[in-house]
């Protein structure tokens, strides 16, 4: 293994950063299978089955549950441009990078953003949220990170829901860095849209955003005075394809060429979640990181969140090592890619994935053993 | 070969519609190839080397060219939302779906839309652009459509772009059924904003949609007064990714998780584009078309558009012919897709692409079989 810029056939890199996570050869080979076109009665069969895949792995009978063509941050926007109209007005939990994107991405929408904030590596609490829905009852959406990438906190999320449509508004969830590998329950939890990346415990390639909507969001667009901002992330539009034009069954429309091959991927990365189970999966990645954890914190390495993801591993880099030279052996000697710290984080912290097909023991022990020789 | 809805492996189709078009072995290989980090340096050389050869195929010294990461659409809305502010003018040359469908994207970035049209399957002339630019002397852009895969019409660009830049404007163009099956020339026609598709001539599965933007539009974002409403496609924040911090090199600033495998199968069709010459990709096409053309006329097929594009074929259904049983037939007996009409073409006409890989003898000479077969 070499890290040397090549183009040549790329190197088998074991992939334990924040995604992307490492890809099943089954993943691969079906990304591989031979192009249908986007309305093929094949491949509408094959989309129709990841979309049902998909509603178990979010575990929800939303109908409208289907992959937006474009990765992870593609499924946030779809949603706020969906949900928000100009002039709205939104409140945006932050503790990290990704629920400042938020807040940046419904600003585009034209809402006012109403933030609600935690020191990055803390969880956001019910009582805050409660808080700023009394100050702002005008409030349409409150969104939430349920697993923050940048600092590997895991968000909860009970009771989140009652006090959001208590107050009529809807709850959107950012689940990129859990759906697959942490319990996610839309129904059950009362989610009214959410988002996740195929990247990440779906060990898919990076390229399609899982998305879901239930019925609150539906009657929440119908109900629009404005079009949609987005043209490519309409939904009005995407579902008469996903859905077709009755609801479901006949009847589809066009809307753009469906990304066919990342579709036969995520079809069969999803069989395998569903295959392993997806209580199996959960428990397997709360094993792993146990173990990864009782495995650093014996090498004196803390953890950046009280309440740390199972799926992503924010830990502080040991005082006096440097963190590109540590990184940059690691993926030279070892072919181990881990992440370095993002935003107030960068040089603080690195990021360890143990994400779907990432989280065995194998790499678990691997990893330690590398990190003991490197840090030594 | 059946058409029966199945989710076991795909069908291996010959796709000859409006695209997806076939997919050469090599890149359905480089699409399975094991996937790196979009931060790894081997896969930023893939991809470094992916947008150089994108330069070639656009026949362009812009820097800003790169493969967004969505289907076609998302390369019309990442130009629209990034050239276009709130009150804005622009100028939309409409001749089928794909000019009526940037001038819906262009409105939801809040421009008025001053249209020219021109009858289905016909081509815009210079001179109505030339009176439309009179007329609306405030207009920040003007788009037009190459290649129109909803009527199959080849538009000639001479002469545009000094009409459009006389004017200060931007030209703007669709260039999604043509380029690598078409000469597309962004530099020595003046186009200051250009998009593709990957999943026509290129031969590439769809999921990426290549961009080329020249100094006028450059500076055009650079003198924006309000942030691009699509966080996704900010171009602002794309380049620091694609082109690095300080405009080349190094500093990469993360965006969103690139599409890793898609570049790699991008990466891959665009070399085996250069490795045939775009001279020769572009005559094979030619000649092809022209091979099709007498055979279909000889049945007494006759073509929709004056000015045919050479990569997609919009043709007359024979008068008393069946349109969906005969798609049917072709598709189930002969493993055949060929497209049906879009929009007022609907039920009138069939599309029939001969792109990229799909442009052969071969191909062309079974499809005339199969027809003669089907409709006698």
């Amino acid at each position: 293994m070499t890290s040397s810029p090549s183009t040549a056939f790329p190197a088998e890199r074991l992939l334990l950063g924040p995604g992307p996570s490492p890809v099943p050869q089954r993943v691969l080979r079906a990304l591989g299978a031979p192009t249908l076109g986007h309305l093929d009665p094949q491949y509408l069969a094959i989309m129709d089955e990841t979309c049902a895949r998909l509603r178990e792995v979010f575990r929800t009978k939303n109908a409208l549950t289907f992959p937006v063509s474009g990765t992870g941050m593609a499924g946030m926007e779809c949603i706020a441009t969906n949900l928000i109209e100009p002039g709205d007005e939104a409140i945006v939990c932050i503790n990290g990078v990704f629920g400042a994107r938020m807040k940046d991405v419904i600003e585009r929408c034209g809402a006012t953003v109403h933030v609600v904030e935690a020191p990055w590596g803390e969880v956001i609490s019910l009582e805050q949220v409660k808080a700023a829905l009394a100050e702002h009852p005008k409030a349409k959406v409150v969104t939430i990170v349920h697993a923050e990438t940048s600092t590997g906190v895991h968000q909860s999320l009970e009771g989140f829901a009652d006090a959001v449509h208590a107050q009529g508004a809807l709850l959107v969830v950012d689940a990129v860095t859990s759906l697959g590998g942490h319990d996610v329950r839309v129904d059950d939890w009362g989610i009214d849209a959410i988002f996740s990346g195929t990247q990440k415990c779906l060990s898919c390639p990076p390229g399609l955003a899982p998305v879901s909507f239930g019925e609150r969001a539906l009657a929440r667009m119908d109900a629009r005075k404005t079009k949609v901002q987005s043209w490519y992330l309409d939904v009005s539009m995407l579902r008469k394809y996903y859905l077709g034009g009755g609801g479901g069954g006949g009847g589809r429309v066009y809307h753009h060429t469906a990304p066919v091959n990342m579709t036969y991927a995520l079809h069969e990365a999803l069989g395998i979640v569903l295959e392993e189970g997806l209580e199996n999966r959960i428990a397997r990645h709360e094993q792993m990181h146990k173990r990864l954890r009782a495995g650093l914190e014996a090498m004196g390495i803390s953890y950046v969140p009280k309440r740390s993801l199972h799926t992503l591993n924010c830990v502080y880099i040991p005082d006096g090592k440097d963190d590109a030279a540590a990184r940059k052996r690691l993926l030279e000697e070892y072919g181990i890619e881990i992440g370095s710290g993002l935003g107030v984080m960068a040089g603080k912290a690195w990021r360890i994935g143990l994400m779907g097909h990432g989280a065995t023991l194998r790499n678990v022990d691997l990893l330690l053993a590398a990190l003991k020789e490197i840090l030594r």
